[in-house]
């Protein structure tokens, strides 16, 4: 269980915990690039008007002022700088700014922090940790790219040592080209509320839709028609067909996700429900406009989505093109706090190190390190003792962090090794003694069936 | 020649740089696991209160506001929080919340960007990435961890594709012991301005030790004198005691540093110039009180420190015991933009693929998709054509990305892969096909002998 943070919203592991979220980390990185994507770091501000030009979500955003600055309220708000809240709008930035220097499709995966200034809650932090990975076009972006995606990211998850995931997919345009053929104007309205469905059911969608929207309550039916609508394959085509609403925008949508899911079911290894068409998948206020993905973790849909995203068809503008773009985003501190604090996985140690040299003698110290330094060229993970205490107190040491191995230089210049697990001890020599593959890294265990 | 940002002190890099500022921390993260030093990450925020408590820096400090919190002027400073400047006080402040979860002495490094609203300028940013490495002790903490930082650090920077560096120590008891010995009462304030030694020269600190402080020109003179002295050995004793001046800090200082050069030349691969003992080195205003560290890059002087450091008696304090500390912190960001500002290294490609699949007809993209994840599953990086377009230009979207391998799937089943650098192509098996290890990843290349 994850202590609570000093600071509310600003998550804080233990090392043993960081070494969790370090291997999540890694393995996340690992399969972003065996698929062909590069890293990308962006600075952590933009201009407050790039990061106000999103609508609502300007009340999240963090400012930022010189302390020592004498800015006047008035502005304060003029040339303003703030901390990014996502990771797609300083990517579709860092495009316009440097398209010239980029191959497209550009594919580029981004591991950093983000900050939102909304109230914290569980699986909701104000500074946390996302992945993601994006392709970008120039002028446009094949489809499969958006299926490429889907593939890359179960890939990822499935590979993570954590519960089977769900992937929900769904298309704008689909929806779009709906609820224009019903006659709804207030498009992005009705789906903020759709968008509540898993949280708050049908019966109350409607009654909002009622309540807080002009569509009529035929309208209003037909929109819950379309949105409980799910299927693991295709026959989500057929349901919507029943319904017996035309506009090419469904045509296109039906095309698309149709598609989709045929061609990610030939070419990933999806069981029974990795793969889910969800009708009612709207990822509310981002200006998605074709593909939209949500994910879930069994036995914790309560957390929510821990990776979603969508396709942009304008991601980026310049004077002469427009930059499509196709993207998901997985919320490792949204995940990695679950792990912990439901206890799914624990490392074994709570250090690097494998071996701890102890000492017979103080004047020991200088030879152990050159054999510390003959270990680390193999690439095992060395400390060494700093005082020759007694023995019990250097093992001690090593055993309270879960180093497995204490090494011994024997006044004759042999060396020993004891298995601090074993207690077993035996004679070694430093150019052949090299630990088990799983002793070189701190494991990580499932604590329970996964 | 790495582009101006747009924003001035926010720096970032293309792919191809990232891919040398990846290579970089990942040398550093390896080393310093090596060594047995756990990863720790903190939250990017401190309360103002411990931020500004360090005196003079606080002209640094982005405070953080919430656009849409209604703040006046005058509670804008109280309850605030800021982004940290440095990793030292994020650590100082995660011991005093943590203690009873760690074990000491507490061996953690933290690779994270820090901010500084300073005015930018060569080497200096706005926003930089710092990898430090510190040591915190309960109440004690033996001046062999001093010795074994350098020794990390000695061998980090040496494993690193950079020129050879110098690392300058110095010890502030001698320092303080010599000014106390000679009268001098604002010992901080003198310290500021022989700080200033290798940039302005003798003379001038001279000049400016007469004109800031009240020192006698007398004092003035024995504190050039004992900033002057430098050397490879121990030296540096005898020389401090032709100055006949006396005072029990300057013997604990001069044992110090003593062991420290000895024990350090013993124990380490230092070449010639590796380790130097400078007494001019002082680092400014921070309250160190004891070993100092400063490095420096052989022909980039210039650049000022690229990692700096030392003793804290009291790093972190809780009301039942204090925490003393020793560390460095290496500049990532200053190191990485020299390297590239000079063409230092280069990395071979832009991406991390190794292996281009092209298509013949569209169709064989699923089948594409399960020959890649056999090799990615044999930790080979591989990107699948999204369309079945001219062979050629298939072929030229890999030679722009500097991928080396295109691979075909002929229609009858079997493989052929072009090494698209020689042009050879070839039959292959995807069982047993596996690039050479230097083509596995993007290699970073030195551009001139270093």
């Amino acid at each position: 269980m994850v202590r609570n943070s000093s600071l509310s919203g600003f998550p804080e592991f233990l090392p043993q915990e960081r070494i969790v979220e370090l291997h999540i980390l890694d393995i996340v990185r690992q399969q972003f690039e065996l698929h062909g994507f590069s890293s990308l770091e962006t600075r952590s501000v933009e201009s407050l008007q790039d990061l106000s030009g999103k609508g609502e979500t300007d009340k999240e955003i963090y400012l930022l002022q010189r302390l020592q600055n004498e800015t006047t309220e008035k502005n304060l708000l003029n040339n303003q700088i703030g901390l990014h809240f996502d990771l797609t709008l300083p990517l579709a930035r860092y495009v316009t700014e440097n398209f010239g220097h980029l191959n497209f499709p550009f594919r580029r995966y981004q591991i950093q922090k983000v900050w939102r200034g909304e109230r914290p809650q569980d699986g909701r932090a104000r500074e946390f940790t996302q992945a993601d990975i994006d392709i970008v076009g120039e002028e446009n972006l094949s489809l499969k790219y958006d299926i490429e995606l889907a593939l890359v990211i179960i890939k990822t998850l499935q590979t993570l040592p954590i519960p089977p995931i769900t992937l929900r997919i769904n298309n704008r345009k689909l929806i779009e080209g709906f609820y224009r053929a019903i006659g709804i104007e207030n498009i992005l309205e009705v789906l903020q509320i759709v968008d509540k469905m898993e949280k708050i059911g049908s019966q109350k969608v409607f009654k909002l839709l009622q309540e807080k929207t002009n569509i009529s309550a035929k309208q209003a039916n037909f929109v819950l028609q379309l949105a409980t609508i799910k299927s693991a394959g295709t026959e989500f085509v057929e349901q919507i067909e029943a319904l017996q609403i035309s506009h090419e925008l469904i045509e296109e949508g039906l095309y698309e996700l149709e598609t989709f899911v045929k061609t990610t079911k030939e070419a990933a290894n999806t069981k029974n429900k990795t793969l889910i068409v969800d009708l009612s998948i709207a990822r509310g206020l981002d200006y998605y406009t074709g593909t939209v993905y949500e994910t879930t973790m069994l036995g914790h849909e309560n957390l929510g989505s821990i990776c979603s995203g969508g396709r942009y068809a304008n991601l980026a503008k310049t004077a002469k093109k427009t930059y499509p773009g196709v993207g998901m985003s997985i919320g490792i501190t949204r995940l990695v706090s679950r792990i912990l604090n439901t206890n799914l996985l624990t490392a074994t140690r709570t250090v690097p190190t494998v071996v701890y040299i102890a000492l017979y003698e103080d004047k020991q110290w200088v030879t152990a390190q050159k054999v510390a330094n003959f270990l680390r060229n193999k690439n095992i993970s060395v400390e060494v003792a700093v005082k020759a205490e007694k023995l019990g107190k250097q093992i001690r040491y090593a055993d309270k962090r879960k180093i497995p191995f204490v090494w011994f230089i024997n006044l004759d210049g042999t060396h020993e090794i004891k298995d601090i697990r074993t207690g077993k001890q035996q004679n070694v020599k430093i150019e052949t003694w090299t630990p088990n593959e799983e002793d070189l890294k701190p494991q990580i265990l499932a604590t329970q069936q996964i």
